[in-house]
């Protein structure tokens, strides 16, 4: 097969630990017989720099002909801590998940045997946890009006759903449901927000088109408790945009793992696939970032994007076959071990392949 | 000295918790020659029960007369789950809250030495942890205007901010700091919302009040994260009240004490004192709830509404003794040992003290 991939590397760490999933995609394409046409385009502060705005059209041009995009990180220090920055990076991501319909951002936790012991959780609390956050992505607080009034002294930001942007992200949590333990929890404030109202009168009458999925319905402060308590009692978790924001980075810490959390976002138009981390601009340059959870985007990108089962599964035991060696860089590295560098981990990967 | 304190038991367990609380106090006040005026009232379901409505005229009327008021736990099973029910007991607590102007949530997370073990996450992690949140509690999106367009097809809320007042609980917050180790720390979406930026901007504008007080600026999910991995590098934080209410529970559960946690609820009024812990049902009539947040909680009281010191360290010190001593409901006992009843907890305390 031959495939078009947008490669938006982005800020900081970004075009190092893309540099690694190009070269573990070109040598399972190599191996699989496919081609692969890599698109590269700008985002974030590299865009701002180069031409002024953080998601330049031509970008824009380059993902919606791609058969996925695949992204690095974004942002930097000089934007930060500045209220009243017009123009900044964190807005291009925003402007392309709402451009490219990114409505459905899907985000694993779970749990490496031989990384257990990094977990800031007790061992007995973090086995065998294997959940799946599907956060809405392009609706909420994040997209609805904003603004000043009395002179700049009130602000204001308007949270908005509708029944149909509701049901299109359920609808993929029931169907995900339906492919694992058939468990679904909706997270929500409904006893506070009329947006949360919306969001469990709208999937409690989807509950009879899925009469094998139990539903389960709990107010997001609980379960910002249960994911440090019990993280292992939850499976398929749906819930709106910023809800989603802060519970699934919660959630990526407790496995010890996050350094190699990978992610999707589902589009109507064309999938994004991207670790969880940040630009981590303090290591830019050194190469020693930790390039597996993007490597893993790109596993799920083969098989989520294009359907190649057979791919993703030998990216994934490949990883895990240099975690076993302790292959890794230095935030994983065990005391007093050799460390490798971002480029040598991505250079063992494609030789062990 | 005299004190009128309003007594809001609440439902479930609230009643339960709420009679040792008492207990303590009146032996308190004994010791230390006070006395209680104990002004009992409706609220929560038992109010909705008794005469309709959750937070009746006459229990606002005996808040507004007391110099404190003891909360129990609010909330009762048969009116969860309907998105659609119009009276429902958690809008009697925030009909409090704005009628009595309880500005400000003050939530400590600490430790309890003989209780570490409790905690989910690994000892070393939690070891020294002691923080506090000033969760915002009058505004927000839980006040804003909210409701339905579209024939109910699109539902809204809306998130609103003065800087009148961010600047009243920042205000709060650096005065805390001061008396701590001056760090603060103001969490936000900055990078998303403008109801967070007039918060940042608003802060970053006291700052030159407090020279000494060291403060940071984090986004949600960024201590969302850090909470999980180093509680113990936070000392105060203020937040927004939507915030508060997620980082506020997932902090409790972080210490193993959860069950143990008081909480004040500061206001222009009169302050509110309760356990954070809700009405637990499934444990209503069993005499088996944990009274010490509850104790703790008027621990607080005394300290902070009645400025009594000694009063609230005998009351911390005698809890402490009865952990030590393993005098503790079911919840907290060690495997295979004595359990003791919510009363029996309590008459402990009160004959220890
Ligand atoms: C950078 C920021 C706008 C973004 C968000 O809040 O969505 C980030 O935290 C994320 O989760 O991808
Ligand atoms: C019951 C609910 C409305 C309330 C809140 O969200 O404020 C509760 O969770 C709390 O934190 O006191």
């Amino acid at each position: 097969m031959k495939f078009n991939i947008a490669l938006l590397a982005g800020d900081g760490i970004g075009p190092e630990v893309i540099n690694e999933a190009v070269k573990v995609s070109d040598a399972i394409a190599k191996k699989f017989n496919h081609e692969i046409n890599w698109m590269p385009a700008l985002t974030g502060a590299c865009a701002i720099d180069a031409v002024g705005v953080p998601y330049p059209d031509e970008t824009h041009e380059i993902c919606m002909k791609a058969d996925a995009v695949l992204f690095g990180a974004i942002g930097h220090p000089k934007y930060d801590n500045d209220p009243k920055a017009t123009v900044r990076p964190e807005q291009g991501l925003l402007l392309m998940r709402k451009k490219l319909g990114l409505f459905a951002n899907v985000r694993p936790t779970f749990t490496f045997p031989s990384l257990i012991d990094n977990s800031p959780l007790k061992k007995e609390r973090i086995e065998g946890t294997d959940l799946i956050f599907l956060r809405e992505l392009t609706g909420g607080i994040y997209f609805g009006e904003k603004g000043r009034k009395d002179d700049g002294e009130t602000a204001y930001d308007t949270c908005t759903y509708t029944r149909a942007e509701v049901q299109r992200l359920a609808k993929k949590g029931f169907e995900l449901a339906m492919t694992r333990t058939k468990k679904l929890c909706c997270v929500d404030k409904a006893n506070v927000m009329e947006t949360s109202r919306l969001w469990r009168e709208t999937v409690q009458a989807m509950e009879r088109d899925y009469p094998e999925v139990t539903v389960s319905y709990e107010f997001v402060d609980a379960v910002a408790m249960r994911l440090v308590q019990w993280p292992n009692s939850y499976d398929v978790l749906i819930t709106e945009n910023l809800f989603g924001d802060i519970l699934t980075d919660e959630a990526s810490v407790i496995s010890g793992s996050m350094g190699l959390m990978p992610s999707a976002s589902v589009g109507e138009h064309t999938s994004l696939y991207e670790p969880i981390h940040g630009s981590y601009p303090q290591a830019t340059g050194l190469n020693i970032a930790n390039p597996l959870a993007t490597v893993l985007s790109a596993a799920m990108m083969f098989e989520d994007a294009f359907g190649l089962k057979a791919e993703a599964a030998a990216i994934r035991a490949v990883v895990n076959k240099s975690l076993e060696q302790g292959i890794v860089t230095e935030d994983l590295a065990a005391k007093d071990s050799k460390t490798y560098k971002t480029s040598e981990v991505g250079d063992w990967l494609v030789a062990n392949l």
